[in-house]
């Protein structure tokens, strides 16, 4: 399932306009604007960025990213609230249903993945937020994927899966990852470039 | 203490091609040029990574980075192959010699990082890698103190710092970071742009 939100033109250029060292800003007003990552925040690449479910407190910190897109892993419809953070910034959502689960009934679908990691590797939908409840899991998936896609070895992959899911870290999804083939992916964003 | 290695003219125009994305790219050869990126590394902003003590395996991945600078938080000098690799590839060493200790006997010197986080915020140094020897504490504190300068939250300056040093958190650290002031840091940049 992919949700489009609409964005107007004007939205579009105020994106285009923002420089890529955008986010490396200093507020000077003081401690009143204190900005909130949403949780288990963090810069995956170049206009790549990954957290947990974002909530209101974070619109203000998420707004200093200039994002274009969203990649949403979860089935649950997003909240209103959220929807309306994006119509008011333009930001276009990608959302892939993947079931939240516990192991051992795992289920992290290879297709699913597959089709998210195809819009995370379009440059044109970046700067780009994953995020899916907890950045946990779903995320740390996706982004392991990215990690194979740029040919990590699975040491440092499963290093960085394991930073994020901490005390929650699941070997299915590690074998997943060691499992999932980049090869096919490789050769199409080969012959598009 | 700063160490600058001298860098050719060619060295500098070849960084300067490079273009922002760089470091999301596949290599279609296959699993034989596996890339390591150094222990806990992590990218922390435009330009701006983080790791521990990077080694000759992890080379290959540095370069991919296409870095001008690195910071490296430890007194003790830098290893004659990782001085090679730097010369070889224009990158300039900012040596910053913060000594690693243990709690209760915990010194990280106000004054050296505030020297190191000017280092950071000069964009003319991107982009850069900052290192110490496992990248939890020193690394830890200069990213903390960026996150500062940035206006986050220190609930989430603890939480990022948290993610890389582990059961190694040290509280002393992030009392450190709880006190550092960067307000006349903020008004020097505020002034320069």
């Amino acid at each position: 399932m992919c949700i489009e939100i609409i964005r107007t033109p004007a939205a579009y250029s105020a994106v285009a306009d923002m420089s890529p060292e955008k986010s490396v800003t200093a507020d000077v007003d003081g401690e009143e604007n204190l900005l909130v990552p949403p949780l288990n925040f963090s810069m995956v690449d170049y206009g790549i960025f990954r957290s947990g479910f974002p909530d209101t407190p974070n619109f203000p910190f998420l707004e200093t990213l200039g994002l274009r897109s969203i990649i949403y892993l979860c089935p649950e419809p997003y909240p209103e609230v959220n929807i309306q953070f994006l119509k008011a910034n333009g930001i276009r959502l990608f959302q892939f249903g993947v079931e939240g689960s516990k192991e051992p009934f795992v289920n992290i679908p290879d297709d699913v993945i597959r089709r998210a990691l195809k819009v995370l590797l379009d440059e044109r939908n970046r700067p780009l937020l994953i995020h899916c409840k907890r950045g946990k899991h779903r995320t740390g998936c996706l982004v392991g994927c990215l990690r194979k896609w740029q040919n990590w070895c699975l040491a440092s992959i499963f290093d960085e899966y394991q930073r994020f899911a901490a005390d929650k870290a699941r070997v299915s999804d590690q074998r997943f990852l060691e499992l999932f083939d980049v090869s096919s992916i490789k050769q199409l964003t080969s012959s598009d470039s």
